[in-house]
């Protein structure tokens, strides 16, 4: 025994310096400042606990061992893995089992030399190390393919292997594409390229005029021959579209988030990370990247978030990272009050507004803009939400139909990351005439509002449509319409069905974009889903949702409900986030609803097919412009 | 003390079980097994220390322990950092200061949840932890515009703050650009589109036919509506430019490189990643980011290679990733030992071909294509080295004029990544025309040599007319010329002065993406850079390193050389890999060399400006071909 105490002694500064008598006196009394909190093992804690806590290898101890109390693992942080799984959907957005805790999972992972010629895993069924001495010293190499194959093996298995269906949309048939063979056209209705802006004809005669004067491709990184007018005009743009003081463009969002948020997190001096559960994986991955500690607060929940920040000390740098639009269930994150709670916790704001820019505000800046939809309509960003975001993330290859993403916020910040982060130093830019078709795509969306008014008059159509027929939507306020299916096979036989029999594309989402049991279809409709489209898309689903036999929203709701579908909570908390006032329809919903003369449809498809709202929407339009 | 002893056996499964008697029979006997090596200590080790060594908690306290020799620092990981600087160049190409060593540092940033209401980092100056309870509880908010400001700072105080000059590069008078403004016209000698195939007039008919068939952007991820025949098309030409099962596409080569070593190496259990210590930032990253066991061998080294390899049990999995081209030098990987190693110690191989592709080997699929250079004329590629490769990685940025990256290997390796790796599964696809583009780029140049030809002979007569004039280019066997300065503000001046002086654009290079001491100019010849822009370089340089006194070769010679600038042995070993012969220039370079009429320019320009070498350049690309 004495001979472990050495040994601590040896290895631990502090143990090394403590005194018997200190050690014993810290190891009794418990201290104050923790009480009131339990313990992770439960119970009190004494000091010397709280200080091997707060001890690199021995608070990495305490962890583990608290982790293990669910799970009897090995050496090698599956246990950790599995805690952390607790703490949030973490899992949910990355094909990796220990998700959120990569970095964790590092710990077990040692990058220092090895110890020569010994196994590097013993391959131990306990915990006992002492009977794991010398297991199979292995003669033969690792098998490489075998591996491989026992890694789709596992995907086949839990329903999540991905076939990637051969999707051509067509410029001039637009929301039509043809598969594999041209001749097989069918109507997509899950592309993310939510205005149609991709084959907008100001956006190609910009790209078309671009290749010609300027090439292919970019030739360089920003920094070697790759930094050009488009770049500067682009990102002159982005900014003064978030009303932002600068703007960076990256190879795309994911870049962009992961390079901003491991760039911040491992820069700044003890930073923590403050991440909604339903983050992207982006996000996630650009947290764990940082090696900054990770915290998860509930999705949208702006108590537990108060929660978590009030527990950390005020002058350690903070950043709540979350997203406007959680793109496979439509939810909006609560910005005003994620920024109240910034302010006065002395954190800052990371907005991912990447399924919103071009979707919402007047000029399409994302949802920020809209909750000051007068502001900035009238030109007036000081003071706004959006202004208080401090970075505002967004991407040029959803509503703006093109490729690339880019962080906005203050000069300093935009510099600091542009100086920093290897992802954007170390990578080509982007081609002259994808920035400059972005740039038309963005300034044509800053200048009108009908390709976005539009689309959120078909999504209401749909839901409408939908909730008639018993189909359950999850209800949310966005543009997005997620129908739970609630299992992997089903939502793919779903999907596959509609594209076979009804010729309509909807990718099924399984796990791990969505958790098992919510596998959806995700439905987007854009401006171009004529109501002849609209129809056969809800004829199509009512008899596939029979055939199969999946869930009907009164059937989940006889239930107690799910995750939003049949509770009526839900379905009042998703008041669509365009209002009627400002889609410019508010008197002319108002005269349908009041004629009692028979007619067809739902109120929203009743509308489209009306002339009432013409005018309105043109006031409206010229209020907004 | 007892109660450290009963937290110890509480925490640890080991001490758990393990009786008094064992532990004290395991402290007093050496192991036979390791007792041949010294330990990291010095002396031989215990059993015990042996098991402690494999602990994930203990082994990585002794890890600190040892690194803390040379290093007194606090809780943070500064040590375990500072030790890690050592074992190589990993700081070389990223702005992290813990460079290579950020998920050693992780162990420090815990994720379990913080406990509340304490500082976060004590302010020790010491290593006591039982002095480091509440300091700076801090009242005030963090400062997060101040640490931009020092961030930003730091870079203008080290020189290495990047100034990106507008360059916007023309498609009709390659290698010409604009600046800013468009009057102001400059020759580009610094851009990675080595052949010019980004103004190709085939690479933008293919564009323009695509942006009108099938508009600007892809509209999603590759499993969302963004999956189409462009992707099938052009991972299938990667796969048959490599000679491989299949391939797979990213946004960035960048992303290649980071998403499939982060993928494999936390896949594979226990991996180890050997690294040469000159790879790109790219692969830092995904080795970085994967928590795998990191092993830097010395550059190219393959003795030191081989001496790491025999360490590791040969059951264990090993990715030794390298570059068959180093761009910031120009050296090429030791490819064919590299493979033999790999087959010997059970490892595979990954090697980045990202300098080399299109511009190698008869069909441009880079140097491990060159190095059998006649089976792969011939259209046999079966048990050559590119065929030995494990994985490929490549980008469509630079020879090929576009942008993207890409990873080509065996179907179950390409299947394996596409399912998991988070960088390429949440992330919008290229646009239809760039990967339609980049497609026949590569078909382009698998068809004709004649681009990569005469960017070789533009390079070796820019190379000799350099050395000529005494102007210190770092010797080697490749496509680029790097010119030593060696030092950031002088490297800088001579950068303006080139581009204000004599317009001509070549961008410096300084730290991080080369070491302190190491700056220097980056040459890239294009076909495009015919006799009058290679005498304007040349003269421009002369003219530059005689006003601003920069060392000549001779000069560094008689210091003894450096980095292999006037060192004999290296310019020796800098013999170029396109060899005479293949490039079609061995009978006319035998008739220079015996012609005695007097004549200008050295043997490549006076090849050049004759008619010698055509019928025989003919002959040779009728044999490639």
């Amino acid at each position: 025994m004495d001979s472990v105490l050495r040994q601590s002694k040896a290895m631990c500064p502090f143990m090394r310096k403590a005194t018997v008598a200190t050690l014993r006196a810290m190891s009794t009394t418990t201290t104050t400042a923790v009480a009131t909190r339990p313990s992770a093992c439960g119970g009190t804690i004494s000091k010397l606990q709280t200080l091997a806590r707060r001890c690199p290898v021995m608070g990495k101890a305490m962890a583990v061992q608290s982790a293990r109390l669910g799970h009897v693992a090995g050496y090698h942080g599956k246990a950790a893995a599995g805690a952390a799984g607790k703490a949030g959907a973490a899992k949910l957005h990355t094909g990796r089992p220990h998700s959120a805790q990569a970095v964790e999972g590092s710990l077990f992972r040692e990058k220092v030399q090895l110890p020569p010629k010994l196994p590097v895993k013993p391959q131990v069924a306990g915990v006992s190390a002492a009977t794991a001495i010398p297991v199979n010293h292995g003669a033969s190499k690792f098998d490489y393919e075998g591996f491989y194959d026992a890694e789709i093996e596992k995907k086949h298995k839990d329903k999540s292997y991905r076939y990637f269906n051969n999707i051509n949309r067509l410029a001039k048939e637009f929301p039509r594409a043809h598969m594999a063979n041209k001749e097989d056209k069918v109507t997509v209705w899950c592309a993310n390229d939510y205005l149609g802006m991709g084959r907008n004809p100001y956006v190609l005669k910009t790209m078309h005029e671009t290749i010609d004067e300027y090439g292919a491709g970019a030739g360089g990184t920003r920094n070697i021959s790759g930094h050009n007018r488009h770049a500067v005009e682009l990102e002159a743009t982005i900014a003064k579209l978030h009303a932002q003081e600068a703007a960076l463009v990256f190879s795309s969002c994911y870049v962009a988030n992961d390079a901003t948020l491991a760039t911040l997190g491992s820069k700044m001096p003890d930073c923590v990370i403050l991440s909604d559960s339903l983050n992207h994986a982006s996000m996630i991955q650009g947290i764990r990247h940082s090696g900054a500690r990770k915290i998860i607060f509930k999705h949208n929940d702006v108590v537990d978030l108060e929660e978590k920040l009030a527990a950390l000390p005020l002058h350690v740098p903070k950043i709540i990272a979350f997203e406007s639009v959680y793109s496979m269930c439509g939810s909006i994150g609560p910005i005003e009050e994620i920024c109240d709670l910034a302010d006065k916790y002395g954190a800052i704001t990371f907005n991912d507004e990447v399924h919103a820019v071009g979707m919402y505000g007047p000029h399409g800046a994302g949802v920020a803009e809209h909750l000051d939809f007068q502001a900035h309509a009238s030109g007036k960003p000081r003071g706004t939400i959006m202004d208080r975001c401090d970075i505002i993330t967004g991407t040029l290859g959803k509503a703006f139909g093109s490729v690339g993403g880019y962080i906005a916020g203050s000069a300093k910040l935009v510099d600091t990351v542009r100086s920093l982060a290897p992802g954007f130093i170390f990578t080509t830019s982007l081609p002259p005439a994808v920035m400059a078709g972005a740039r038309a795509a963005i300034e044509y969306q800053m200048e009108y509002n009908s390709d976005r008014v539009l689309q959120q008059l078909h999504t209401r159509a749909v839901k409408e449509a939908l909730n008639e027929r018993d189909i359950p939507v999850i209800p949310n306020p966005s543009h997005i319409i997620p129908i739970l299916v609630g299992s992997a096979e089903l939502a793919k036989k779903a999907s596959d069905k509609l594209l076979q029999d009804h010729q309509i594309y909807v990718q099924s989402i399984n796990y791990p974009t969505v958790p098992v049991g919510q596998e959806r279809l995700r439905i987007t409709p854009t401006p171009g889903h004529t109501k002849d489209l609209r129809d056969q898309l809800v004829t199509a689903l009512e008899s596939i949702w029979n055939e199969l036999g999946i869930k009907r929203t009164s059937e989940w709701a006889a239930e107690g409900g799910f995750i939003g579908v049949g509770e009526p909570a839900a379905v009042a908390a998703a008041t669509p986030i365009w209002s009627d006032e400002q889609l410019g329809i508010a008197e002319a919903t108002r005269a349908i609803m009041h004629d009692t003369s028979p007619a067809q449809g739902n109120v929203t498809e009743r509308l489209l097919a009306s002339d009432l709202l013409r005018s309105e929407q043109q006031t409206a339009a010229a209020i907004a412009a």
